[in-house]
């Protein structure tokens, strides 16, 4: 049984990481840290671990004292780099959930998130993206999960990126997420009423997510890639799609690119490529590990359309730490991780 | 043209204040106040009125200074009180949207509330529900805004009171309100994602709207009355359903109740007793100054169940807030508040 | 391994079967049937079986053929009741989920929902509550799965049945169901925009739910109850809650109530009677098999109000239905459904 | 007082219609007709209407000989044709809010939508964007209201397209709208089940939208545009956003495509462009004839986003309508209009 500790519990990515690790045959959950709730029992904020799955939630401090093997950071980012040395020093495997050990470019990281507190690990991180690193992250110690978005874009023209179908030299990516995205907490621009029956952008060409696409798409590439990245808020609380534009290198057609989508993504058990006249619909993901993609062709504008859907609490982000902690403890990629989706 | 000043310009009951003066034939706003953004234009922090209505926000003291013949207090509980009597003395009329007006006895807002800071004008208020006070209200200087959820109740079961159709010495009431209410705030128990999928009571026989319930309906039943309330949150921005149930006093049928309310708002602009085979839908009241009033009769069990909805923001609040105005000022009681609901 | 098959198993009680079986350890889905859809597979409706289980649809008379150890009727009422029978000659257990089997008293049944078209059955179904007929159950070969709202009050209110605390003759309840509780198909008033940002009541004092609650209640206080009855809808998928009104026989508080119901449903794996200061929260069962009730009593008025929330899809019927299953089957009674809700 | 008449009133844009007419200080009402409900009163079907503005429900061929000045179509497309010449030749000015007229080309009608049932009505339809189209529109006796994604996208860019400062030759606009616009009906994929608590794109490349925004971007550039179009469905009632992706000509600054913004619609009562630092939100603009337009410029990446907002039954259809009515009638175009956003 796989000993796991997660810091930052009564965050949506750590609340969801409780959830999947509830039902996981190989892993439990040896503590998790709450900064605003320690000391209290974890049900008496969740009031659905009643009953069954509970414990007491302590401090960040003390959970780094709680013997265990494997230790999620779901922290914010500028939080999370302090945890990772001791614990990889503790003999731990370390997933970070937050963008701190992302870039390998330390000067990339200050550029859009400010100083780090612990460059130096960078270097140690593999960027935890199964379905591209997999042989990587399988001999890491530290995981450093994606942002939800860049899984969301990553993912959706991955197959593409040494073709010569597209010109993916610069990629757009409208993308839309959930509200759970922003983190929990209590912030105007979030609450129900400026958020639940609305629809808006934010953060156009500015957030911070792009420099993660770029590096890892460049990786795939063998060149430069350059992403022009717009995001918005559905008010739901999970859920995210991709709408991503690629200009056509010459005629094609949606069958040729399905074909090839459907070649990468074969053995993949969490990625599905999507058959002709099936488009992604973030119901059909919801608290599952899945990023469903299809492709849309249009010789008439030389344009393809690739969408991809996925939860942006689960394959965005939780699901996938799990996914990288089964790879990293030598378990079933897949354990824990075939729930279905809840639908409607 | 009557001149207007806002104190909480900002807030939710502030806002709608400003879309239903905006088009009021005969009204004007000369003024408003925030806490917050006092400096910025309007239109800085409510982009909807760009175009259109704008002015500076003031701070509460400066707006005090502003020449205006109404003031309409949109500030929580608490707050609003120390502005009346200034502002009373000033030959202003008040409208008073907080609480702090609303109770006749001063202990009771003690005991519900807290203490008071001038517990001399609660004798100086009408209970603003022009529907059960519209003489005084016309009498009057000062005007207790009643809550959303009194006045949901108390039209729901205004017709009854002085019947012997239903045992109305107990009235209870189960309400239901749009997220609205709990007013403009970061709060995480009305964040998106804590109340957008889900619903929730709170405050179940404990909301502080019991004690105004309960005096407006002694008062017209000339009796003491009892309500039993239980409010709970919809995840919808506006709308307010209470369903009230009353034992029948004998045999009776639904039509015998039926014609009572059409009798008794027969005459109401703004209250409509909805006929046989029709429910109250808030989709049906969203932003009118309307209240939609359903009975339903079983014999079987012996119950009368009422049920009443009407936008907690218009009806409820502003909405009635300016019909007070226009009672008041002897302005026509339907000016600018015959706007049709937002369906869908 | 239980070998299961699913009539109308796309439907929304069947999807959330499947979603349950599919990981239930010790039970397997062998066929499904859909009217609409025989003949495709299950995946091709529901993207989201993609990758994992799948099986192709057939017609509800080629799946009586199937081999299977247990069939679950998700269908409507009045078309589940002519399988009952030759699946309990072929010797399967039968789980129903429509409301063919639930009413002991066939002149009931024709009173509330017309003609039975094989009324002999009623005879032969226990009511699948097990926390009420848990025994029962163990013993019968075909379970009346209950009604979400049935289950929400009856779970709410049986721990006082006995007692001498309140007035239970007479059960008030005021429920609010999310809108899967309507069915999946295509009406106007569940569609997104009649129902989506708004609230209504439907049916008042008529639901065919009363009967199945009386009898229940009725049986479990040895002397006749009768309810009076108001569901809503509320604006999201998935959840319901009731609150419910009883007198109180005396002063009391709430934690002897409170008390009681701990004892009552402390052997319970799947009711929490919440602690003091903690109401329910649809949110915090979505998607598990799981119901919270919390009570609270106010001596001024003299009236206790208990407050029951579940998924009306799953502890509401396609979760009770697999713990009927397991029940039947002679599994662990949690097996498959101890999986936390999707939060938030 | 000007006499409309309204074709399909009981739809969502006819709906909406009765709400902006019934407060128009310079038009009435005469009659409208409802396939489904002739014969009813409109406030049976919309209690919305009682104790307001109300009248009887008449058959389309019915309301044909009312006298009046105004008919709107508010019907699906190909149902709207037929009604035009009839009501020309009777000397009414006719809005039609369906597709039947936009297209100046009868091929091109033929490619998207089918056969046209009377094509000679394109000739004398002028494409009632009042913002690019004013004159024309007051010189006209037939408008082809624009359809929602169009006009979002046609204001969106029409700045540009005599610019220097993007590529405006292939356009691509990922656009999203409120459920609204699929119509009033009872459909699948519009239930609130299906796509309440979801986001989904549909049409990919392929909507009837596309040939209406080619045609009116290429009039305005003088050249052959294109466009890459993506729509998807918000979980929202009311509400649209397009960000539009223009690859920008050389290096520029937001701040000077922002003054251009700002210059070109100065004087346009209904479109704002908005500051630097502000992003458009569906909720400033619900139930408002408004559109707000945002620009972000990315020089590292080459390329201009347009963000635009408009709530797609109001700027994006009705209200846009009763504008062209007052501009077609000599009304002041802002009459009727003002109306601020209900918000939150």
């Amino acid at each position: 049984m796989v000993r796991t500790i997660i810091f930052g519990v009564t965050g949506y990515t750590g609340v969801e990481l409780v959830r999947l690790l509830a039902s996981h045959p190989d892993a439990m959950i040896a503590g998790g840290s709450s900064r605003q709730w320690a000391g209290k029992k974890a049900s008496e904020i969740f009031p659905s671990l009643r009953g069954g799955y509970d414990f007491v939630l302590s401090t960040a401090d003390d959970l780094q004292g709680v013997r265990a093997d494997v230790a999620f950071l779901a922290l914010p980012h500028g939080e999370s780099a302090r945890f990772v040395r001791p614990l990889l020093d503790s003999g731990l495997k370390v997933i970070d959930l937050s963008a701190d050990c992302r870039l390998h470019d330390p000067q990339m990281y200050r550029e859009w998130y400010g100083p780090h507190q612990d460059p130096e690990i960078l270097a140690r991180a593999v960027y935890g993206l199964p379905e591209i690193h997999r042989k990587e992250i399988a001999q890491a110690s530290l995981a450093a999960n994606p942002g939800c978005y860049p899984t969301s874009v990553i993912l959706g023209v991955a197959p593409l990126m040494t073709q010569n179908l597209a010109d993916t030299s610069v990629v757009i990516a409208d993308s839309k997420s959930g509200i759970s995205g922003a983190g929990r907490g209590s912030k105007l621009t979030t609450s129900f009423c400026e958020a639940g029956e609305g629809f808006k952008p934010y953060g156009i060409l500015r957030h911070r997510h792009i420099p993660e696409m770029e590096q890892e798409l460049s990786l795939l590439k063998g060149d430069r890639v350059r992403v022009r990245f717009s995001p918005h808020l559905i008010p739901v609380s999970r859920g995210m799609v991709s709408t991503i534009y690629l200009p056509l290198k010459g005629p094609t057609t949606a069958e040729v690119i399905r074909e090839r989508y459907e070649t990468f993504y074969s053995a993949e058990p969490f990625v599905q490529a999507l058959p002709a006249g099936a488009l992604p619909d973030t119901l059909q993901v919801r608290g599952a590990n899945a990023c469903h993609i299809a492709v849309e062709v249009d010789d008439r504008t030389g344009i393809l359309v690739v969408v991809s859907a996925l939860d942006n609490l689960t394959k965005g982000a939780s699901g996938n730490a799990v996914q990288n902690m089964n790879i990293m403890m030598g378990l079933n990629e897949t354990a824990g991780l075939m729930g279905l989706p809840l639908f409607p």
